[in-house]
């Protein structure tokens, strides 16, 4: 059918759904994937604590938003006025016997089932990688376990785990954003998920060692989303370590953590910082945040963009890509930078580079995506026009110095973004997996340029784009291999 | 306060609110406004039926978005709990003791006005006329018998035309626009209203007919939208034209009544087409669209626009609008027309000119803005690939050959562009109001590009635009008075 | 002093090269085609007192910047040392034994004729032209005078009217512009061609009467551009408007005499305003300016765009064409306007609409193109950087206030868009011949609308964009005909 | 002569009308700015036979375009003129009595600075440098021994050094590209410098010698420009580098080498690749082509960019620069690539990616910039339609496959643009010289990220732009130190 369903009133579930701490939750909606700025600082008190402080720090994590975009709204709904007994003392069994599995209900799986073939339509990296592989196997023996936001783009990542000869457990790296539906679709297919919208602090980290803590299994790779599985592993299971091939994790948070370790000496495992790779920064950074913005202050403000004028706070990746947008729909837009480089980048782009100060009494819309803290001043508040426009694009909620302030950029997340990373996390897993001896110390790596490449080019068939071959002569008088990699590792795309 | 209240979950709301027919509503959301082609064939049989479908016809008009992005539906949901009592059964009155209106509840009438305020914010330019005006009162005297969409933005028109001396008299041009809430607020500020949400047919004509079937009060001007008030009248009271100086008409069907009526040597009063002036035509179609169709196709289907092959049928305003947005954000456009200096105009902007069956196979977004009928086929949409979207920008629901499709565009028309029209349909008014004799025949008129330029140099404030006088000499040099007009009226803009 | 002296190159040259009168040259270049439709008080003065300043007047018009960047450069060198006899002292004969002509050397017609192919390739629409009408020959009987600039581009003009009945005679309406090696090639050819570069003012009216004043030939039809031509035989041979059934005029100057005629009451026969016409003007100012803005200050600046601040005075076609290309380079661009109209199209368009003096102390290049006099004043002048650019695109030597300045637009005119122009009138002279009695008065017409997309359209296989055509049933419902005109005449492209 | 390309259409006739020798001259124009890091197996080869092949070799070199485009022409037409004794057999002095130079006629120096203070104008962050640091003389002892071009710009290079302490020595690194004029005011204003335009093989090599050479005088930095002075070092005075504290190369080709050097182990002083710092390679590749694609084309064809179909080989820096110029004008724009994450890349930003031999019939212009050989085969040429351009911007000759085809991007390089070269090889020669012992071992370096910073900061100014300082705050909350460097090397602008 030509028609898409509609995704449902987006912004007003999430504000309707959730108690006063969501905005932070909001705010947190675009934090990992987008923020640039590697080292926090602050951070590294957090991780001391940790986990004392589990419940806020699982808050102030990355959501994926893919969570708030489909049928599980409804399937919400339903949820509501369904009955208040715990998954956790339930008794649900799939249809082929199995209660291998801990889910809210098992007989929304039909739909979920639903979900992840529409997710699947805009993966076709993923499902293209299944074709390719599946005669291989290349990840039979593999025993993954993982903990991730359970979506429906998770789920095509988990069953393409699958089909390529892994076995997979599986947990929620957040206690709000497990699609009900899909993880009992999962537990239908015979995936063991242990997740559901809503757990309680116990339940997440129940549900974690229902996955690590197997009679009969040892899981030997670690996906993670935060580092709440490999700080759990490690905290209670560190024998485990003895087998894990390779941890591949996702967050700016995680692996900062896993940079942590890396330092202190501590990190006896290979892993894979997928987070930076080059294909899933630019998706995640440049071209989702150049659609996003619109469509985050549209939804939220119905604000005319024409003749509007803007300050973007920031000319990394995020601010490149919202500025390239503003300017692009009328907006007169300004930026401020600490950098140079980039402020000089800013100017050669067409846009004129100021101190915040300078402009803060003229601007209708502020958006920060810098990273850094105390961005936006209560001075600036004060200083600013009514009904000026404060739009958080950064990191969690200390780029605007007013308390909680609501990120309004409530936009969604493409799937095609998603699977731009969800292929990223599977390739890391199969070269950590079938790495010969050596090649990966107990370090963290970058996801190697070549699979880099292999990414992107999986993706460029939905573009129906054709790539060219190198003939032998021209790849002897480059003196590159005709299948790559094709650039130095300092290339900036 | 920085942070403006989201307008909750547009798109659902809509869809799950109405009937079956409201797809047709869908349709027609941005009919009249954006569509360009002035002769309707197929519309002059309608007419001639006329009133026996007004149902069906009021569905097929004009609707303002913005009765769906606003409190009101909140207001709603109230509503649906509210007593079912028909309006016309109710006995209320407002603080000052008046019952000269009726609304679905006049105690909403606090949250209309907070709802009235914040569209003021974004109508500067009639709260600027206001002021300008206000002194001499250029509509002392006027007594308008209006029907409109009532909305805050029509509010916002509506108190002006009060302000500025005139007495109101109003009812709603489509049964299911009202905000109630919107309706009440005026009720309370002493405007005879009388509109609810959901009337029937017969209420529909009722209301109007309490408008200008009053005793001791006789209309002298009309503003209509859509032709309605304007049959009723002519239908019921032809001698109310007698006193009638004048009808200010904003949509494409009522304009194109009132050419049939000129033509037709039926016209007995001058007659203004606010639709085509310069300042309206460019925000309803090239600056609305332009945004509209990022907006609409985000909401709708989350399509990520990067890369995406899209093919735009008609490059009129509405085209030249949907394909600048859709390339800025690296989407690659095909364009289809009929005219070729449209066509020229694409090539040289950058678009290729094909016929759709040449790129029908392979494109992801197909959206039409013609005006036209039977743009896509049933063949087409048989060659299309899966998952392609369909997108009707342009006349109501004939553009796509495969019975009522939805028309996908369920963005919403920032309150500015209402303000353009607004403003000018205020302007219109009091031209014809205050013209002296012999200036306005019995016959359909635009705007005198004066006034089309001062509707413009209200607005230029909104962007802290600072417009150049000519000096004495300049203006004589260009042959110009200092005040305007200052292009012929065969400028392109 | 307003003027930066060139960094080096190019402008210094040309200024050395050239003596004192070629600053007004270098004015006129873009000077008729390129303003903006608009009456010039001042020049009815001047109008009045003609033909007495003919020498001053014949500069300040259009000069096709053809002439500037072909062969003939190459030529002229040769010309310097040529021979230094007057060509009316000379006696030439063509190949056939012809000497109905006068150009400066015979003998460079094969280097004309080389010039001339290079031109049709890119003027494929006469080629068309040429065989869609040959059979029919529609100026079959057509006696055309013409006074045009000769080049390679006017040369395609003139055979393509021969090709399609017409017997030509031509002269130059410019001392300076003709091609000598085009003039001998159109002489070679056959056509009667009195011109050469460098005529004295008595050539010109020489040549002008040698091609109207002919034993046994009598002209029916007149091409002109700038009204010289048209002003001699009013003069001189008024009786010849007997058989004359149309005048065709391009020129802003021109056509602005035709209308003090026409509304004088002396217009004695039909008059083609082809200035105006839709595609004609798209291309002279909106999208050749887009392109020319960049290349005229490259080439005589060599000024890098990006980051660069600049203010454009005037946001008509020709200020929207520079705006769009400095703000796709990378530049930062102020808008003047004095109609709010335009303003907010400026606003809408991403551009902050200022006044002149609020930024000309920070702006690296100030461009006017308003067809007003004094846009820059010697107090802007006085309080501009150092080495601000100071650039013309507008009309003649008025704009900016210290005397006789430098158009810096040194760019040329490409083929393509002469071709639109020689289109454009071939297709007047064959309306003007070929309409039946009465339909045109004596008075001065726009192209028809269907002709102007007639020559839309035939340039449309260029771009290899493919006009979709209408169903009968779409043209019914639209109530067009299927060949066009397709829009009302107000329609604003 | 600095050739300047005659303008109209078409490339044949270019390539006809001209000698031979122009073809390579006119290839190398761009090469080594702005081709692709990569590395060309092909020189290799040539290394080896280095420096039999002198003559080719340094024709195959980058020319600094400014030498073309100045008044050295005019200059030129005086040399031309001049009598023919050679420079070397000449005994001239300055005004202060020193002949401690050889050019081609001292009297030229008041011109030459006149040239020298132009380039001053556009290269303001050298003269802010000199300011800043020469209180402190951080070159205070520096003997440094030059080869680059000899233009204008290099010359505010040379006197910036001299202003921070340096004693300089120079000669030119081409035997084309000297502006005797600037040459003589370097030797009027005491450098010492040795270099004519025209010099032949001979004169190249005793010019360095001079410089290198000298008794009471040793070097102890070098700077330069395709790795002929230091292979002349190598070979001839192997000892000098004994004092040498470093090499500040800045031509692929000459980085190139000394990678092979050192990973030969024959690297003996540390060595700073400045070719690839962020700053100057966005400026050398990105920002330039997106101007000098549009200059070239224009100033060589005058093709009108509207409508055109365009394929641009490579979607490096270089070609993202000329898609998004020509995708701004109008062009409709394919790209072909071999390297996936930039075809995903040039997917999102809207073309199309194809192979060459997909579009080549149809395209009206082909643009190489690849780095690559033989992307435009013989084949592709057959199946071009008549009057296709064919343009390289990338790597020398080899792109083409045709003999040596003309590069038609004749256009010129900002000043601007060399002097963010200028100034990173100025910061480059200062740290080198400063640098604590250790700090650099016998290796290449790239220009560290903090003096990276500084280069761009240094040129902030010029757009006005203000860049926001970190609060101690901040700068603790992000770990950075206030002054930078902002970014992790790994980082992509």
């Amino acid at each position: 059918m030509a028609w898409k369903p509609p995704p449902r009133g987006l912004c007003a579930d999430l504000f309707r759904a959730l108690p006063e701490v969501s905005y932070a939750r909001g705010d947190a909606v675009n934090d990992a994937p987008r923020s640039e700025q590697i080292q926090f600082a602050d951070d590294m008190q957090e991780f001391t604590k940790f986990p004392t402080k589990t419940g806020r720090r699982s808050l102030s994590r990355s959501i994926s938003q893919s969570s708030t975009d489909s049928y599980s709204s409804a399937a919400s709904y339903t949820d509501s006025s369904d009955d208040e007994v715990s998954p956790r003392e339930k008794q649900q069994t799939n249809s082929k016997g199995s209660s291998n599995f801990c889910v809210k209900n098992i007989k929304q799986a039909e739909f979920g089932r639903r979900e992840i073939e529409i997710a699947e339509q805009d993966m076709s990296a993923l499902i293209s990688l299944r074709k390719r592989a599946q005669g291989e196997k290349p990840l039979a023996g593999a025993k993954i376990v993982g903990c991730t936001h359970i979506t429906a783009q998770t789920a095509v990542l988990i069953e393409t785990l699958c089909a390529l000869g892994a076995q997979c457990r599986w947990s929620a790296c957040n206690i709000y954003s497990t699609q009900n539906e899909v993880a009992a679709a999962l537990a239908e297919a015979g995936v063991a998920v242990f997740a559901w919208k809503g757990e309680s602090e116990d339940d997440f980290w129940w549900c974690i060692d229902r996955c690590v803590n197997v009679d009969g299994w040892q899981a030997n790779m670690i996906l993670d989303d935060g580092g709440d599985l490999t700080h759990w592993v490690y905290k209670k299971y560190p024998n485990i370590f003895k087998k894990i091939r390779g941890i591949v994790e996702e967050s700016v948070t995680g692996v900062h953590r896993l940079y942590q370790l890396s330092k202190a000496g501590k990190l006896c495992v290979p892993a894979m910082n997928v987070n930076d790779s080059v294909t899933k920064q630019k998706f995640d950074n440049l071209y989702c945040c150049r659609e996003s913005i619109l469509d985050g202050l549209k939804r939220t403000t119905d604000v005319m963009f024409g003749g509007k004028q803007v300050v973007v706070c920031g000319y990394g990746e995020v601010g490149k890509g919202c500025c390239a947008a503003l300017k692009a729909l009328g907006a007169i837009v300004y930026v401020t930078e600490i950098d140079p480089i980039c402020a000089l980048q800013a100017c050669m782009d067409g846009f004129r580079v100021v101190k915040l100060s300078e402009v803060i009494r003229q601007v209708d819309v502020v958006i920060t995506c810098t990273g850094n803290k105390n961005v936006v001043t209560r001075e600036h508040l004060d200083r600013m026009k009514n009904s000026c426009i404060v739009c958080n694009m950064g990191h969690s909620n200390t780029e605007i110095d007013v308390g909680r302030l609501l990120n309004l950029s409530c936009s969604t997340v493409p799937t095609f973004v998603l699977s731009i990373t969800a292929t990223t996390q599977a390739l890391a897993l199969i070269e950590l997996y079938n790495a010969p001896e050596g090649r990966y110390k107990q370090d963290v790596y970058l996801l190697p340029k070549k699979m880099d490449e292999y990414v992107a080019s999986l993706h460029l068939p939905s573009f129906d784009a054709h790539l060219t071959e190198l003939t032998d002569d021209q790849a002897k008088y480059l003196g590159l291999n005709k299948n790559g990699p094709f650039k130095p590792n300092y290339y900036r795309y």
